[in-house]
């Protein structure tokens, strides 16, 4: 990928001189010394962190009245990411953005995060830098501290632990269990582009579908998935009932809103938004990378029929988007079910449930 | 080990159905059912934890005008523990144990944990049950609550990885960088007694060592370690100038000290406090188990003489104990170093630096 060609260029001096160098030729003490450089100042010490990388623990400051939203993720090589179809700055964006896209989905404002590795040892010292600079660029953006974290050793595969704080707005927050019958159904952006660039990066490299126009934006949204900080708060401003982050695509996490809630829920497929390079490329297949994809990293929300208007006005006015695709129904026993409106306007139960990963592949 | 046998006791009907079954066998969602079900329901919700287990986020209240302490550790196995030496009730306890010593080698009021796991989908229900049962147990002393987490497949080792949360104490706290010249250096309990159980595990089972009627305390130290929280409250009330737990092993863990706060130490091997057993089972390594060995999580720490008598009192009212080891000196020039006043009374540099784990094996 391009980004990868960039960063074999020296980025100054040090880089010259350390590029080479794996973890085990400096140690661990001279790796958090020069990841520790690759972040931007300003997250690394701000007027709320008190302490931070090097003692027992960091010691954070929230905003008076406030409450600490705590959430954790880890990302495994070879199961979540692959080496060899991501570059490093990448992976740390995404390391990072799936924690804070938790911290959005509850309306909270991300203000800590603290990274663990685990490492072999042979990981080259500048790739770890690149890993940085994708962690700080992501943080910096959302006014985020680094705080410090742990460096473990790994032997078999590269590991990411991430827990990231976030505040509350005004002791608010937004849960899976607010739908209401009646409320509408929506989302955020467009789903099935993060999945489409995961089955293009699988693809043989003489795959046509490989050099389309559109492949990199798709494959991007894969690797680089942005939070949705700013519409999460909007969210919450104007009373939606529920929300959550698309990570294990709209079916399954939809039925986890359902569920939480006690409700049930029909969907208008003809609404789902998918991206035309999405429909382009996979005409057999985009309504399935859709529903089941997953990493969309979209919000999932629902809201009365009174605040459609103002959240999507409001969403509009930041950059954003966002599509109604069905309605939250009552629930017609101790199941919450999904009912399906499909392309030709033909109602059915849809069959999936959510994505568990020890029992799905 | 005598815990593993009583493990295999049946503990109520629900143990005896699901003790064959193994994660891959009820999936990710009926695990974190069964987990949560292993703590004791106190520590799944306080008054202070708004939003637990189930959400994209925990939400939890500190208490007001207090800071938020932040620490973060991992385990991975055949790195940290092997699963042929610890029984699952031990393992829980210790992932928690070492992030809880964290807070307290800073004087904070444990309060909340998050943790992950990393799992290949073989492992027996009933062995995380076991571990959650110890996870509770330790949070359940210390009035902890485990607010979530999140289960990532690890097809390799297995892995731990938890984020604890606590609070500071009237917005107070200790950190390694306060000793100054003329400060009493100290240690909590004793020290090496992990390190001597951890030799005691690696031992050929016919070795006479491993049937010493202490061998089973040496190895419980090393396997369940106490964090010493009211200890650390202890050293903040009473004006401890710095404290760290030990981790890495006395040598490496002064240093740390001794280098953020840019002093030097004298240290009095004479009174380095080791058990008994130690010295009986390891008449000629007592103390480079002591000095080196690591995973005391004891508490290190610096006073001001006049704070020495009150800090000792305190502790031993508490049914704790606390020696004086050496003292602070001031630094000759960019070098911290430690003079070591060995068993006979002669001075020597000591030559033992932090331990790394990329370069030291």
């Amino acid at each position: 990928m391009e980004r990868r060609a960039l960063r074999a260029l020296p980025a100054g001096d040090e880089s010259v001189v350390i590029g080479g160098q794996r973890v085990k030729d400096i140690g661990e003490f001279g790796l958090i010394e020069l990841i520790s450089a690759a972040l931007p100042p300003q997250i690394r010490a701000t007027s709320s962190l008190l302490l931070g990388l090097g003692d027992d623990g960091a010691v954070w400051r929230p905003t008076s009245g406030e409450d600490v939203v705590v959430t954790t993720d880890s990302l495994v090589e070879n199961i979540h990411f692959r080496r060899d179809w991501t570059d490093w700055e990448s992976l740390g964006h995404k390391i990072l953005a799936v924690n804070v896209s938790d911290l959005a989905a509850m309306g909270s404002l991300p203000k800590i995060a603290v990274i663990t590795l685990g490492l072999s040892g042979d990981e080259l010292v500048s790739d770890l830098q690149a890993l940085y600079r994708g962690i700080g660029d992501l943080a910096h953006r959302n006014a985020m501290t680094i705080a410090g974290g742990d460096i473990v050793r790994s032997p078999h595969s590269l590991l990411f632990h991430v827990t990231a704080l976030g505040e509350t707005r005004q002791r608010r927050f937004l849960v899976r269990s607010g739908a209401k019958s009646g409320d509408v159904i929506a989302v955020t952006g467009t789903l099935g582009a993060s999945a489409a660039g995961l089955r293009l990066l699988a693809m043989e490299p003489d795959d046509p579908r490989r050099s389309a126009t559109t492949t990199q934006t798709l494959i991007d949204a894969h690797l680089r998935p942005e939070p949705r900080v700013a519409l999460g708060a909007i969210l919450l401003e104007h009373g939606a009932t529920s929300a959550m982050d698309l990570s294990d695509g709209l079916a399954g996490d939809l039925l986890k809103i359902l569920e939480a809630s006690r409700v049930s829920a029909e969907l208008d497929a003809r609404r789902v938004p998918v991206a035309a390079a999405v429909r382009a490329l996979f005409p057999d297949e985009w309504f399935d990378l859709a529903l089941r994809g997953g990493e969309d990293y979209e919000l999932l929300f629902t809201a009365p029929s009174v605040a459609w208007e103002p959240i999507a006005r409001s969403i509009e006015d930041v950059g954003g988007t966002a599509e109604r695709i069905g309605r939250i129904t009552k629930r017609m026993d101790d199941a919450s079910r999904i009912e399906i409106i499909d392309m030709r306007g033909v109602r059915r139960v849809c069959e999936f449930g959510a994505f568990d990963h020890y029992r799905d592949r």
